[in-house]
């Protein structure tokens, strides 16, 4: 694995740029560019922050890569999560380049390419851990890492000028349940050899500690399993931790239950899993969810989706009352296997209490660890690689922050730490680091089949709308003498209950008529003025009765 | 006090009424009814839930007691917070009925009188700490209680019936800032005595262990105050904490550092609570704003609002570079002394994200202490009053029966726990005690100056607005022929980026056109019927190219 192709570089620098993911959770996508190559880590999508009112998704701005279509060769994606590889069939749709990815990773992402209906055009390769990818000025190996997703894998990306190790999400679990633990040996050899920067998750750099391994849960669900002997018992989890639902098919098993898999998600990655070896069932375990009433309620166990409070998912159905198949009682155990994304809790809270009213009993505690590492783990692959520059990469500010730290409390100097933004373009070599531009980067939001057509100007007006409503008022002109012909009259919607406001909506009728006939008497025939004249008035009339602001929407009908 | 007056009782029963505050944190107010006479436990006001759009509070539905007007005797106030006391000025406007509260709590509710112009016309008596008023067939004393605010009370309810004691929100504070810790004493009194019933706080009733006392915050100001010698430090907290800025001043002494109050609702504040001698400020420590720039920035402390990172705060203003007068930079240290209320999670970390990004250090852990009983403060309570009855208040139904369950471990029976809903009439006395109806209840949304004409219908329809805005259809008809004249004409707001999809909105006209056409050569006439197919054609037109819904609006004019 000697690098020694220097020739044909100009800079003799590696450019790392990354497309997202730096000011947000999610959305993960860098760039790695030397001389005529670039190559694409992970592509993932992010979920819309509270203000995007009615969006479904956001996804990265590709154009640094249009720009340079020919020297984009590939995507390397780290694993299977949707901050990982959800942009994919976005973004393909404009670049369609090959994949490379482990086995399930590839697995869940072929799931969507269907979807999308790209599985024909997209060209895609498995690769194991340890094989080495060459794509023009790169190699780029697979290494075996843990995470809350089977399969999930650090890169090493060799350059003429070094070697980048890229963590992806990560954690250290000695004792996982499927496959080996993470490939330190290999992170420790790369070490060795020299490592030119490393680019580490930091999720938990704030947590101190080791996070626990996936295993250990284990025990917790025997704990659990034993003290409901007696009750139908629920699970909510993460439909993409493959290792979790084993872990709860394993406990159902030793105590004699019948599983069911509820939840669209959950079904699918399922079946992913179970037909690429990640997932192994035994015999007469699993049943449909139709069977449920053919056995005793304490001999099955649900593994379901909703365990982040999602009103559509199949949990929080069952805590409304509102799934067709599953009843809730006093009868049921429920217990969250997950703790909740921040920004969730309200949702997750909103569930359980419904859940607890209904009479069933709610764990929500101890029955799941973090897929990501601590600052123990952390410390240790610094130590492992001892890598010349530190780009902390996953997480907000505050945890790149936190990770800046722990990499200076490890003896790395601050000049050599990177916090970067997303569209910085951060080159290295041997002989120094330094951000030397910026390329357009920016957040695509999807919006049914919308991608890109809600923007600022239709979010503020969704905001707008969502606050305090909109007031139409119509008036219809005689297009030769300006004159009114019909109205104004007024509609709203969203702003007051108008059956019980009806002189408000009166008094505003007369006022916008006033106006009209006011604007007619100064011979103002403008339709710009009498629009921006209705605006005002009508502004101002609702400001003061209400203290509201509902977006007022003058139209003129020309007859 | 002896209770000896059960003549002119009709059921010889006491009647508990929750008319909120059981299905939500928040909008607290309980009716306590005996024979002829009614006496409320306070009046709070709760935050809109996320679904409740442009909603800026929630206040308690009150028929009841409108209902029995000539019954109601008094507002009984346990402290002055928002969830305790933010409906008064709303419900006052219905029902004038005096109030008693302590010395704090009182200031608190006059600056809110005042603010609603009711200082004159609301009837109000100040109470101190073993105060017994006596209403009607009710006796009430105000028993010392510690919390996040000072002056906060527990209320033993005597009546021909027994006694029930209402411990308001409250913790075990041995060591409290200002005052007396709880008086223990009586509430051991009144066990040895005999209560009937104990209606205690439930916030905390899920933590093991005993709440830290709001002194033990001084050793971590002094050790933050240390460790930041050299920077401005800016404290966000509660501003209706007065004690933790009692006790952020009383660092900024001890480090010789100037003090700056910012927000408005800090201000307010510290003046009420210096004016009743419950704060007091050393000499020369308080400055003007105006006056920072005159002072080292190492010499300097701004207490301020935004801890929960409400966007319009004062911190929030400063971490968005929006604040006048504050700028964050590289020598500012900024410390929650809070911790997220549920649901506020990604607000905070957005200000967080946002400071560190500045350059700020930030310190958002250890520097908070509750201001609610833990489990063994619980306990103690039981222990020493010994109800025969429980019933759990404040907080949300999964605190109540975490609450419940304790109550079964201090031996009580479960058939004398009752977890009310808000509405239920609990009739208790000495032989017995059961839910003997239900009155109504709700939720009256304030809107600006709005009370209660934002309902379901305008709710629906503001979410459907935000979610994916509105399309307007005007036509102009001719009202003898019943024919169309002008348009249809499409205007969008919240939908789509009309400049960018023209051609969208001319097939949507189009289709609009067709419609109308299709019906007047049918020969239809009936404009609801006409409205009808238009929303119906152009539903299903945007909803095929789109995948969205927007609110489709027709109006038809008349010439």
């Amino acid at each position: 694995m000697n690098i020694d192709e220097k020739k044909g570089n100009s800079t003799g620098k590696v450019k790392v740029i990354p497309l997202g993911g730096l000011e947000q959770i999610g959305m993960n996508i860098t760039a790695f560019e030397y001389d005529d190559t670039i190559i694409v880590v992970d592509c993932g999508l992010s979920f819309p922050a509270d203000d995007m009112l009615g969006i479904d998704l956001v996804i990265p701005d590709i154009t640094y890569l249009l720009d340079n279509k020919d020297k984009v060769k590939a995507f390397m994606i780290t694993h299977g999560h949707e901050d990982h590889i959800g942009a994919l069939p976005y973004v393909l749709k404009q670049l369609n380049i090959p994949i490379f990815a482990t086995t399930l990773t590839m697995g869940v992402i072929e799931h969507k390419l269907r979807e999308h209906e790209l599985e024909d055009v997209v060209k895609r390769q498995t690769v194991q851990f340890g094989d080495v990818v060459r794509i023009g000025k790169f190699k780029v190996e697979f290494i075996k890492t843990n995470h809350s997703i089977v399969d999930a894998a650090a890169l090493a990306i060799y350059s003429p000028a070094g070697v980048i190790v890229h963590t992806g999400d990560f954690k250290v679990d000695y004792t996982p349940v499927f496959g080996d633990a993470i490939d330190l040996q290999r992170f420790a050899e790369l070490g060795t050899k020299g490592v030119l920067a490393l680019m580490c998750d930091s999720t938990n750099a704030e947590r101190p500690g080791f996070t626990q391994s996936e295993r250990s849960l284990s025990k917790t669900f025997d704990t659990i399993f034993t003290e409901h002997k007696n009750t139908r018992i629920i699970v909510a989890t993460f439909a993409s931790n493959v290792d979790r639902v084993q872990q709860i098919i394993n406990a159902a098993d030793r105590f004699g239950r019948k599983v069911v898999v509820e939840g669209r998600s959950m079904v699918n990655i399922i079946e992913t899993a179970t037909s690429l070896g990640r997932l192994s069932v035994p015999e007469n375990t699993l049943i449909d969810i139709e069977m449920l009433k053919d056995y005793p309620e304490e001999q099955t166990v649900i593994i379901t989706t909703g365990s982040q409070g999602e009103s559509m998912a199949a949990l929080s159905r069952m805590a409304m009352g509102q799934h067709r198949k599953v009843k809730i009682g006093c009868n049921d155990t429920v217990i969250f296997s997950s703790s909740p994304i921040p920004g969730n809790e309200k949702a997750v809270t909103k569930v359980i209490n419904e859940l607890f009213q209904k009479g069933a009993d709610v764990i929500f505690q101890d029955a799941h660890v973090s897929g990501h590492a601590c600052q123990e783990e952390i410390k240790l692959i610094y130590t492992l690689t001892q890598p010349k520059y530190a780009i902390p990469v996953h997480g907000e500010y505050k945890h790149l922050k936190a990770h800046a730290k722990l990499a200076e409390q490890l003896g790395m100097e601050k000049d050599n730490i990177f916090i970067l933004k997303s569209g910085d373009v951060l080159e290295l070599g041997e002989d120094g680091a330094e951000v030397t531009g910026e390329v357009p980067v920016g957040a695509i939001l999807v919006d049914g089949l919308g991608v890109g057509d809600v923007g600022n100007v239709v979010l503020r007006d969704r905001q707008r709308l969502a606050e305090d409503g909109i007031v139409i008022v119509v008036a219809v002109m005689d297009s030769y003498t300006n004159t009114l012909v019909s109205g104004p009259d007024i509609v709203s919607r969203g702003f007051t209950y108008t059956k019980d406001n009806e002189d408000l909506i009166e008094e505003a009728n007369a006022i916008a008529f006033e106006t009209m006939e006011r604007l007619q008497e100064r011979g103002i025939t403008d339709w710009g003025k009498m629009k921006a004249n209705l605006r005002d008035s009508l502004n101002e009339f609702f400001w003061k009765k209400t203290k509201r602001r509902p977006m007022i929407l003058p139209i003129l009908m020309e007859v």
